[in-house]
């Protein structure tokens, strides 16, 4: 799979995929911030949230990797967690999409 | 100063005073989160807040060092932040407290 081509018009519609699926993921992310940070009543609960943004940043780091030998596992990872929906990728050849849809069930 | 022998009395006095900073740090630390989180606009506003957090984290868990041999020191740094005043040490031998004040002038 990493080695499937991608014509530019794919490349645009997978990218374009991703800024969005990024762009709901941080919306996400504020949102919950701001429902922790309301719930704080205690330095634990600060030490909780710095945990989650560890992790979060470091999650974020990694995943948005536009690099084409990527695409199917991070736009399957994406559909999977909900920030991507098939639709979002209407465009790309049909045996591209079987196989994201199967990556999402693994 | 490390040397300094601290009468149980004292060593109350200064652990209530230590107590008291930090429940005053936190407080304070609560409240620039909060108001960081607010102005929390875009994703870097997140990360700087992380890096805000992972600071004040390493710093909150080296400063309140309670043991004898370090009281000059972490309350003196007490009494400059602003989370202590001479006043709440009061009770301590009068050679302490000039030594605090000196230390605080540092």
């Amino acid at each position: 799979m990493s080695e499937t081509s991608w014509s530019d018009k794919e490349k645009i519609i997978a990218k374009e995929a991703l800024q969005k699926a990024y762009e709901l993921e941080i919306e996400n992310l504020m949102a919950e911030i701001r429902s922790q940070v309301g719930a704080i009543v205690k330095i634990e609960d600060v030490w909780l949230l710095h945990d989650f943004l560890s992790a979060k940043r470091h999650e974020i780091d990694g995943k948005y990797d536009y690099r084409d030998s990527m695409l199917f596992f991070v736009l399957s990872r994406l559909v999977k967690e909900g920030l991507l929906q098939i639709e979002d990728l209407e465009g790309l050849d049909k045996d591209k999409l079987v196989k994201i849809a199967v990556l999402t069930r693994m």
